[in-house]
């Protein structure tokens, strides 16, 4: 298999978009992509969306999506792995160009989310826990993770300051960001006082509904260095994919991750690198707990030990491992089926040089964890700078 | 890229059942599949399924069946492409095991489509078209179909009769297929006289709504020669994919189906074959127009000659084109995200050998064309028995 550039990146401005659909969305990301990269065709295109039924009435996102971006005939893939179907779409597309099917792909994702009222999109998002075992009785995604909170809380003694501390850098990271959804800081007085919504976790843990769509294009490196060299080259160095048990009463252990584990093992082994090799890192922190128990399954931090970073300033933009500089799920929004290629968007960015004021200094070696549900899937992907 | 071979199968009978999960049937078509291969893991696993959100209240498909077949951590994917789900999961699959990516993979596909009403399924069957444009004016698949039919029938004079025939053919055959929804044969008479649905379309020309999975085992040729080499070797020769616009008043042609023709095209390419190469082909007949146009499509018949080819016995079992000897959606079923995997079920048992009292004499390349909505996506493949 071939090595992999990200060439071109597209995103727009999120939030509760009332003025754009599923498909405005969707091709001003990618059109957005197509023109930062260069290109004037795509060969093929993913995308990840998790429930274009349950948000929008719409499915077949493939056809409507190369229709509205006018790429029809080319073969367009959408998948879905609940918020880590945009991590997925930019797997296949790695493979596909790694595997020399294809020359240029396009990895996208989209979701409408507040077309519906908050109660439904609270139902559509519960279905990406085990509707039977877990939704039917009326757990829905806050009361699990909160649940994983409690127990991480117990298990180490993390605090309610640490999950708080998350918020309050994600939001600090945010406010630097133009195409974030809330782009301002909170403080940890804020965070600690806003409504609770699943003991221990109140509202500012927790990411929101959101609106929007990213793209990125990929090529192999050798068509990059050849038409798209202007600027520094981003390799995908490894890739990662697992699955885990998708009710959270089936796990031997609640405060850990098993699939984020297993997809972070391929993609170092794959990469040849390890969690110290990594100078930037986006993880999915669709609740404060998240954060914290995906850099300790990375192993950027010890079990029971990413509390504390947060905390002390190690996951700052200016600490020694910087962890969701673009804002996080928290700040810049979680419009399910674009956070995985977001994050992509935001490594390629700050590789470049490009991040402006959240810039950090001089990042060769970025990592991207994105998760479905509970933790019952996870994308890891790791990128360099050459 | 290698050479894949399907070495697995797993089906079990279609129907109305109410007494089997979207977990059930898939995991017992996916256990059917590795015992069929012999296998006592896989590397990696898709499935097809159009929208487990609106069908069923389950998204995140991935992890469930991973969970419930019991193969955790391995990467799981589901994908969507409407009707066409299932032969895009095929289409990935032996894309990840052809790039060497993986050894053994699973590509399925299920729908679980009666826990819901006949008003909802139809419904959610009408996200596959274009919910702004089309669904929200009330069109739903069999007007889309219908019109289709109409104008194929005034562009080429296509009769009713030619149209029943087709129904009459795929039920004579899924008679002799245990595993279909309808196994029972049709007159001409009854078909003609069913209940008007869509003029010209009537019940008897539609498929029906179906309980249903379907898996099948992938793995390199170099490995099945190697090791499951205990039966006839099929052999994936070429795979095409392609997208068309979502809507069908977009088309400057209603009468032709332009994915079908692009996705052909390439597969054709890859397997370095043509359609008078081909000895068996299972087409998407949602509706039985949607037979005739498909097979005109993929270059079996000049444009307009498809009906006659059915009225006349060409397409039937002992004719010189057999086209759905399973049955085809008419009569085996339409689990919409596991058709596309059902269709490589009928064509490798063919090609083994295996296909009982519906066995054609002696098969060797097999063409499966599955398709999405209106035919806004499609994907083709051709296997070869070595």
């Amino acid at each position: 298999m071939r090595d992999v550039a990200v060439v071109g990146l597209g995103l727009h401005k999120w939030g509760e978009l009332w003025d754009l659909s599923l498909r405005d969305m969707f091709t001003i990301a990618s059109r957005n992509a197509m023109d930062d990269a260069g290109v004037d065709h795509i060969d093929s295109m993913y995308i990840g969306c998790m429930s274009g039924g349950l948000f929008a009435a719409q499915e077949h996102i493939g056809s409507l999506m190369a229709d509205y971006l006018g790429v029809t005939p080319i073969p367009v893939t959408r998948v879905e792995s609940a918020c880590a179907s945009g991590g997925v779409a930019f797997r296949l597309a790695w493979m596909e160009v790694a595997s020399g099917l294809s020359e240029i792909v396009l990895a996208g994702g989209v979701e409408k989310m507040t077309d519906i009222s908050g109660d439904e999109a609270t139902f559509a998002l519960s279905t990406a826990a085990d509707t039977e075992y877990e939704g039917y009785v009326g757990v829905t995604f806050p009361g699990l993770y909160a649940m994983m909170a409690a127990a991480h809380m117990q298990k180490y003694g993390t605090t309610l300051e640490q999950l708080a501390h998350v918020s309050v850098k994600n939001h600090d990271n945010g406010a630097l960001n133009p195409n974030a959804q809330y782009p301002f800081p909170v403080t940890l007085e804020t965070v600690m006082n806003s409504t609770m919504v699943a003991e221990p976790l109140r509202l500012l843990h927790c990411s929101p509904i959101t609106d929007g769509a990213a793209a990125v294009i990929l090529c192999s490196v050798e068509l990059a260095r050849e038409k798209y060299n202007d600027r520094p080259m981003v390799v995908i160095k490894g890739s990662g994919q697992a699955t885990d048990t998708i009710a959270l009463h089936s796990r031997a252990d609640i405060t850990s991750l098993k699939a984020v584990e297993v997809a972070a093992k391929k993609a170092y082994g794959m990469a040849g690198v390890g969690p110290k090799d990594i100078d930037l890192t986006e993880v999915h922190d669709c609740f404060s707990i998240a954060e914290i128990m995906t850099t300790e399954a990375l192993g950027l931090f010890e079990p029971g030990e990413g509390g504390a970073a947060a905390e002390n300033g190690v996951t700052s933009r200016d600490g020694s491992t910087p962890v969701n500089t673009s804002g996080g799920l928290k700040s810049k929004g979680h419009p399910v089926g674009a956070t995985g290629i977001a994050q992509i968007i935001e490594l390629t960015t700050q590789l470049r040089g490009d991040a402006g004021k959240r810039q950090i200094n001089n990042p060769r070696v970025g990592l991207a964890q994105n998760m479905g549900g509970s933790g019952g899937s996870s994308t890891v992907h790791i990128l360099e700078r050459q």
